[in-house]
Order: C-alpha cells, then sequence, then structure tokens
C-alpha cells in the first residue's frame, strides 16, 4: 500500500468509504423510505472524506482491521455529514448549498433534515458499536470517545459557541479554542480512533498522534477560514464568502489573510514533527496534513 | 423496597434520576455555558420520568447495578429529553409549553434548541458509554440497542413516520407500526436495558419482558391520544388538543374515544399476562403498567 502514491491511495480510500456508508445506511426502500432516502442523499457520492482518511492513515500505521476502519471512517463521516444539515438549516447558517447540491432542507424540508441529522447521529454509534474485531473494553472506549468529540464538550459546544460569536471581536485565543472543539474534536476523534482500531498503543505513541492531530485540526479550520475569504463558491462546493457576510470572526478577519495562510504552513510543520517518532511509516498522514493545507476547497 | 407503597418507591426512584442527571450533565458553568444551561433548563426539574421508571423497574427485578441503573435511566431520559426539544421546534410540532414551561426555542432560541438536542443526543451515548459495573461485551451490546432505538429503525423512524401522515388516513395496523417506533422503540429499550444491568438473562425472560414493554409502549401512546382529546393544557403542561387541529391520525380519529380507553385497558392486562413468569417479583412493572394506562396526564 505503501508503494502507491498518494492520489491513488486517497481515491481507494474514498471509494472505500462509499462502499462502507452504502452497507452501513439503512437501505432507501426500507421503511420510513423517505428519511432513508434523504439520509443517503446528504451521505453518498461526494465530500472530500477528509475523516475516514484520517482514520485509515492513522489505522494503518498500527496495523488496523479492515472491517473495523470501515465501520470508524463511516462513523465519524456520519457525525460530520449529521454537523453539515443541521448547520445548513435556516436557523443555523441558512445555506442552499452543499457539496455542489441543494441542502436536505431545501431538497426535502426543515423537519426532515432535522430528523435526517438526528437519525445520522444515532447510526453513527449503531455502525461503531457493531464493530466485532475490536475487544469489548476497548470498543466501549472508542464510543465514548465518538461521544465526548460530537458532544457539548466537541464538535457540538463549538457551534454553541461559534453562534454566540457573531458580531463579536475574539481574541486569537477564543478563536483557537471554538475551533479546537467545532472542528478540532471530530478531525482529532478520527486519528484516534483508527489508531484504536490496531495493536495497543503506547503513551508516546498515543501523545504523538495526539498532538499531530491538533496541529491538522486548527491548520484545516484556518484554511477554511482562508478559502472563504479567497475561493468562489462553484469551487467550494458551497457559498464562498459566508464568513464576512455574516459577521463571524476568522482567522482572515483577526490575523489578515497573509498571516493566516503562514500559520497554517507553520502547524503544517508542527503535525510532520509530531509524527518523527513513526518514521517512514507515517508517511499517509504527513501526506493528509499537506493535504489539509494545501487544498483549494 | 418491595415494601414500599409504589408512590413512595416512584418518588424515590424520580429524586435518584434527577441526581444522577445533575451528575452526567455537564455543569452550567462549563463552556460553552449557554448551551450547558438550556440543556439543564430542559432535562432537570421536570418530567414523568416513565422510561427512566421502567429501566429500575427492571434492574430491580434482576438485580441491576445501582450505578448502572442510575446511568441508564439518565441515558434514556436524555434521548427522550433531545426528542421533546426537537419535536417542539417551529419546524416539526410547534410548540411552545412542555412539562408546563416554555419550550427550548422560546426560552432560548431556535438555533440552541437545535444544538441541545443534538448534544443530549450525545451526552446520552457518552453517560451510558461510562458504566464500569457491566461486563463490556454486554455494555457494547446496550450502547448498540440505545442506538437503534433512538435511529431511524425506532424513535426517529417513527417521527418521520408521524409527520408524513398529517392529513393521510392510516389505517390501525399503520398507526400501530408508527407508535412501535415513535414511542415504543425507547420505552422498549428502556426496560431492556434496566435488566441487562442484573444478571444474565434467560430467553425466556427476555421474551417476556418484549412482550411486556411492547403492550405498555402502545399502551402509552393510546393513553397519549386520548388525554390529547380529553384533558386541558394546564393539566398536560402541553398544549392539549393539538393532534386533531394538526390534522394528526390518531387512535382517538380511528377507533373512537371509548374504543381507544378500551385498548388501553387490553394492553394492561396483555402486560401483566406477560409478566406471569416473574410471579411478585414483578410487581414495580405491573404497576407501571397501571401507571402508564391510568394517569391523567
Amino acid at each position: 500500500m505503501m508503494g502507491q502514491d498518494f492520489g491513488t491511495w486517497m481515491q481507494g480510500v474514498q471509494a472505500d468509504v462509499e462502499r462502507a456508508l452504502e452497507n452501513y445506511l439503512p437501505a432507501a426502500s426500507a421503511v420510513p423510505a423517505k428519511l432513508h432516502e434523504a439520509m443517503r442523499y446528504t451521505a453518498l457520492g461526494g465530500g472530500k472524506r477528509v475523516r475516514p482518511l484520517l482514520a485509515y492513515a492513522s489505522g494503518a500505521l498500527f496495523g488496523g482491521d479492515a472491517q473495523a476502519l470501515a465501520r470508524v471512517a463511516s462513523a465519524v463521516e456520519m457525525i460530520h455529514v449529521y454537523s453539515l444539515v443541521h448547520d445548513d438549516m435556516p436557523c443555523m447558517d441558512d445555506d442552499d448549498l452543499r457539496r455542489g447540491k441543494p441542502t436536505v432542507h431545501v431538497a426535502y424540508d426543515e423537519a426532515t433534515a432535522l430528523l435526517v441529522g438526528d437519525a445520522l447521529q444515532a447510526q453513527a454509534f449503531q455502525t461503531l458499536a457493531d464493530i466485532d474485531t475490536v475487544p469489548p473494553a476497548r470498543l466501549v472506549q472508542m464510543l465514548r470517545l465518538l461521544a465526548e468529540a460530537a458532544g457539548s464538550a466537541g464538535m457540538c459546544g463549538g457551534q454553541a459557541i461559534d453562534l454566540d460569536s457573531v458580531g463579536l471581536s475574539l481574541t486569537r485565543d477564543e478563536l483557537e479554542r471554538m475551533h479546537q472543539l467545532k472542528t478540532g474534536a471530530m478531525l482529532r476523534v478520527s486519528v484516534i480512533l483508527g489508531a484504536l482500531c490496531g495493536k495497543d498503543l503506547t503513551s508516546t505513541e498515543l501523545e504523538a498522534l495526539k498532538a499531530y492531530s491538533k496541529a491538522i485540526g486548527l491548520a484545516f479550520q484556518v484554511v477554511d477560514d482562508v478559502l472563504d475569504a479567497t475561493a468562489d463558491s462553484a469551487t467550494l462546493g458551497k457559498t464562498a464568502g459566508k464568513d464576512a457576510a455574516d459577521n463571524k470572526p476568522t482567522y482572515v478577519s483577526i490575523l489578515g489573510l497573509d498571516q493566516s495562510k503562514e500559520l497554517a504552513e507553520q502547524l503544517r510543520r508542527e503535525a510532520h514533527e509530531a509524527l518523527a517518532p513513526f518514521g517512514e511509516q507515517a508517511q499517509r498522514l504527513r501526506e493528509l496534513a499537506d493535504l489539509i493545507v494545501q487544498r483549494k476547497a
């Protein structure tokens, strides 16, 4: 697998994850059909699959079992997709376009969007709980980590802070804290859950992974802010320039464009340094850090 | 404990559950404070706690550990409360009053209500995963059962069918199928999760519990429909007469009031019969069946 170039590996994982989501999401023919159809509409056929890629890369480093990794990747992606569906609703960001397609509340209706998100969250825990190649005690730990990353001490908490920050001028520390919850928590847990599909981690290995995932979690958001300020909607597959229009504090509004780009580059280097103990074996994680910082959408 | 009268036992459990929720919900002082405050506003200080009562009654029958039961009870109540918060939102039932208090989107705002529900769902899985007095393999099974009951094959699925049924004339079978998902799934899983906090269940015992919980799950909804048609808002602590106003199919609209009351009574008897194998020990579960059918709110 290490012989493959990065692009080929990435496409292979994305195809794997698409198949896994196809399998682990309820069939569109199962009752209630409209809900299941809407869950599949939003979860399948698109997305960069950054969280699954992180889980696979980290899982490969520790010899993670393939079935377990497919379930971890699907679970973190389901949580991510549910958060997008709810985030796009009129009472939140009120966005009509996501991954180049009409958002769920536009393609269906608001009530369906609400239930799609709720059901995807439950489906994520179910998908993870069905892993049967990881010892139960560790699986409980993994379910616990996913719940924490998704909840009020993680992603939901970050969104709540984000909501309350509209129109405020945050300090850089406050902005970082918000993003380490809002986007960072799920990116970090993707790395850790992938690793937990394999052999036991030493505390040194765990700390190295945490340092790596903290750096790329933040880098991801800095780059998101840069892209929101510089790219167009067609490239992003979502409405560009929303942050400024919504009067939201961003890295670009606090640091300016050039310093934001420099910060992203610095975080990329920190991610690489954190991986030093793993040597060559961590090549995919390094490449993902590069991808996160150098992406154009 | 069996020496206590039912009312005293029930109050004891309700006080236990209130304390447990106080503990297992994030502190209102923890960041993000507004989100945590809103989670506590809606989850604490009210509610009949029917699902926790079922878990405690069933747990007592199998010698369930007290800490595990408190966590199971809190988890099922958190899922229930999150579903109420989302259900009350303008895009769903648009209700201003719940348990005699302004609903979350009225007391706070819609975006906060959305996040409160999302975060409570995650908190439920976290609270359950933190049980340390049940063998891990069984705990994984419990987490899986909770996810299934909460998701598109359970509660969320029932709500989706409910949404699509507005203005339709369902058959009695279709109405039953909807309610066995919408309300029944979480009531049934409360009984089963409570039991799983104790000794191993034989398949006969599991089947008896399933028959009991199926009967009371349906009875609960039949009585809900009867109360919605007959009680006033002050007694219910929520807006009465909503179903007819919303043109929703109910047992009362399909069977009429008298036959609906008869059906509830028949289901109460079925619940009692299902408990026969347990003898005297199942007294609390019998009393809960009576409470569910004979309640006035």
